[in-house]
């Protein structure tokens, strides 16, 4: 008898965030939705913040309805998101009132699974989305991330999960983002978890694949008795993203664990993302190999190029390694933060000021807010010393309260600036995207009517359109090009498009 | 205290066999060898059938040259080649004399570990090879296809590696061409091998990333047992490559389990690829992600892709699906061989004329030669119909000896023939050379004088060259425009967009 392992399918949220920008569009996700539907996932992961920034910043595509479409489409399935606990979708930390609102509303148009997390595994920030998660009757999930540092143990995780099951989640889930989280460890944070929670606590793992070793610590982690795992198809798996759903199928084979999945469904929604992904290629993440530097300095791939561009832009380039050393101290002093958004910009900039200025002779606001608890507290004390020039330079004092409980109820103001924009529906809906991004939402309201924008290009499509531009501008050429600008309408693929052609500067 | 699991490293054979169509020069293998030679792997393998035609092919580089150059520069490593016992490295069988003198020379030149195989795991192709390496008191590995059909039990392998081990092999490698390997029965292979073998017989289990589930089935393996593993540093890994020495080891932390190996090192030869890498981009395999389809079909891809265009030269592209079906019915009847080159071929060939002439109303004559015995014997029975059918297609009779006993003294003929042609320069080398690929040797010694050729190209001078074609025009934007090409920049949904305009032609 075999024991079955579930399986989370990636594709239509993180999978392409990790590989393609987040630019899926929704007309590519809409022909795999019956064989989603249909393949044996117990859940798919398909809203999230980045997806939702996406669709109103590039695609112009309103969230909402793309939930509420996969809904229509999907109704077998458990829908699921990710939820940054009191941050929602967006930067800061919202007041309880507008979080409830924001876990209602996303019950209501579809979502079934939340995954809710912060960045400082502070769990009084997903206390008040678990309980909203609680009150809809939909599964709530407690993450916690996954670090290393000499105070994030085995028992540390283990008791945190407690936590989170005492808090009322339906289910633990280890969230390892940066694919830091070796076989051995998954090995024994499950049997930890399982062990302090009760073997009958629902236990997730999400990995991503960047490291190439997680493969097998998923097989590690349902050796220990892990649930539930996350994967991607294989078209849309690997490098920064995830291990392929197929093959951690193929690979259970004789082991004494199944999923339930149907290989042929997920082999068809492989080819139909297969055939999708060439159009998103001016979007692909550039590193489709494997890395493990990450390994040895614990620094994201991303931090380090954000901190080397930092020091460029102070004609300092040379002084990478310095502060590649600095960055471990600095965690350290602000009691070892998950390296994650937005913990890792907050650490990394502010090492960069400790080598290129002198230790802590300047603070940034945010690291200022990291050390005054204005994020969350951090599972390690705080340097005392680097805590009071931290106070002196924000000149309030350091909190120990959840950052939440100095809020003031907001959903009134929220509401009554969205409704007021050009191109608002009145809806919840949209006074929830206005409050998650007003900038961005401010301009989709207003573009919202023109409908959605696929920004994935055929390659056939591309050729064509070159062909156009080249084509167009040709017949009036000469005179225009010192003119400066002509407006023309080109028509490609049956779409119109308003291009307008200036002379190159 | 930790068991020593060893690595043999493959970026400078299989490797680039695997990822870039066998085309890297020496130049670009000579700048990594220090580090190769003092990162603590147990062996490098370095040399083989296709880097071997690949160098006189298409790099007019003298293999054994290349192979004295790598000796010189890594003294402290075992290097190691793949033989393919009686064929050597060439597509027939050659006669005792001949392989006995090839592995003499291959021993004096530079190798250390012949990891030795038979395409039908027919051990008697096997024996002259094992007993001349021994004779040269180097390393004789016997290694075994692993492919999967009702015969090929567990049982059968471990008694496959018990004869070998009989025949004086100082290990046995489990060969995993098409990453068919899964998890269970690579923990399965290796505790019954060891097993009939003796605890202390040096088990060595190489296998491709293809199928994205292999690294799991390593570490399998080493639970089992097994002694030594194959991996490419990253920045030559992946896809129908293999698994990435980095990830290798970083896995094994805290499992009780850790190689020799000195990560800074290997991070300083993947460095080095991954520089050299892009430059032969042209000879990328398409194939980069991972392929589970194989576990479906049983028939490697680059097989069905044959077939494929087998069946289109006929006229019958649609017909695959009755081919793929066919395979089995074809393999089934020959004795269930392996299908690896050159059985893939002519297994597929045979299944295309099945399906379009008839049932065995036309044979190939290499299906014959298949049949009858000429390739060796396999591990099932030969149907009784199609044999006599074979029989009366070839006009010989089927044969139970092994196919070089059939075979007369050739050394001399040989040497008499290669020596006198232009640019052979009279060492028993040449006449090896000659033997292998006898055409291409004789291109390869006239033009030989004039010195290796590196065809990675350089994307730097590539881009050099795109820039100085697209600079010329812009100087003369204006006026040009009439004549020729403009530049623009296209303002399109927001996005600036570069464009050049040019008259249709």
């Amino acid at each position: 008898m075999s024991r079955i392992v579930e399986i989370t399918e990636l594709a239509l949220r993180d999978a392409h965030q990790s590989l393609l920008a987040t630019r899926m569009s929704l007309d590519d996700m809409i022909p795999a939705c019956e064989d989603i539907d249909n393949a044996g996932y117990w859940s798919v992961e398909c809203w999230g913040g980045a997806t939702f920034d996406s669709c109103i910043r590039f695609l112009n595509e309103d969230p909402w309805e793309r939930l509420r479409t996969l809904r229509k489409l999907m109704p077998k399935s458990r829908l699921q998101m990710l939820l940054r606990g009191q941050n929602l979708l967006g930067y800061r930390h919202y007041e309880d009132g507008v979080v409830e609102r924001f876990v209602e509303k996303a019950a209501a148009n579809g979502i079934d699974v939340f995954r809710i997390f912060d960045a400082l595994n502070d769990i009084r920030n997903l206390k008040t989305s678990i309980d909203a998660v609680k009150k809809t009757g939909k599964h709530a999930q407690g993450a916690i991330c996954y670090t290393v540092s000499p105070l994030h143990t085995i028992e540390a995780y283990a008791e945190r999960s407690e936590q989170l099951k005492e808090m009322g989640c339906d289910s633990i889930c280890i969230k390892d983002m940066a694919a830091l989280l070796r076989p051995q460890p998954a090995y024994d944070l499950v049997k930890a978890i399982k062990k302090r929670c009760g073997n009958e606590t629902l236990l997730h793992v999400h990995t991503h694949a960047t490291t190439g070793v997680t493969m097998v610590s998923l097989m590690k982690a349902i050796e220990a008795g892990c649930d539930i795992v996350d994967t991607a198809v294989s078209s849309l798996s690997l490098g920064p993203g995830h291990n392929p759903t197929e093959s951690l199928v193929e690979l259970l084979e004789g082991t004494g664990y199944e999923t339930r999945v149907k290989l042929d469904r997920v082999q068809r929604i492989s080819n139909h993302f297969a055939q999708i992904r060439p159009r998103y290629k001016e979007f692909f993440s550039e590193n489709v190999g494997v890395d493990t530097e990450i390994f040895k300095s614990q620094i994201p791939g991303g931090m380090i190029s954000n901190m080397e561009s930092q020091l460029k832009g102070q004609g300092a380039g040379d002084r990478l390694k310095e502060v590649l050393e600095e960055v471990p101290r600095v965690r350290k002093d602000s009691g070892y933060p998950p390296l994650v958004t937005p913990t890792s910009q907050i650490v990394g900039s502010q090492a960069v000021f400790n080598v290129l200025m002198g230790k802590y002779k300047v603070l940034t606001g945010e690291f200022a807010d990291l050390m005054l608890g204005y994020y969350g507290s951090t599972l390690g004390k705080k340097d005392p010393e680097v805590l009071k020039q931290a106070e002196a330079h924000a000149k309030k004092p350091a909190i120990t309260v959840r950052p939440a409980d100095l809020l003031k109820p907001e959903w009134e103001n929220l509401s009554a600036t969205a409704n007021a924009l050009k191109g608002a529906n009145g809806s919840d809906e949209d006074v929830l995207t206005y409050a998650m991004f007003p900038k961005v939402a401010l301009a989709f309201f207003e573009s919202r009517a023109q409908g959605r924008k696929n920004v994935g290009k055929d390659p056939s499509a591309k050729a064509a359109e070159v062909k156009a531009e080249s084509k167009a501008p040709a017949a009036a050429a000469g005179g225009a090009a010192l003119r400066g600008k002509v407006n023309y309408v080109i028509t490609l693929n049956g779409k119109e498009h308003r291009v307008s052609v200036a002379a190159e500067k």
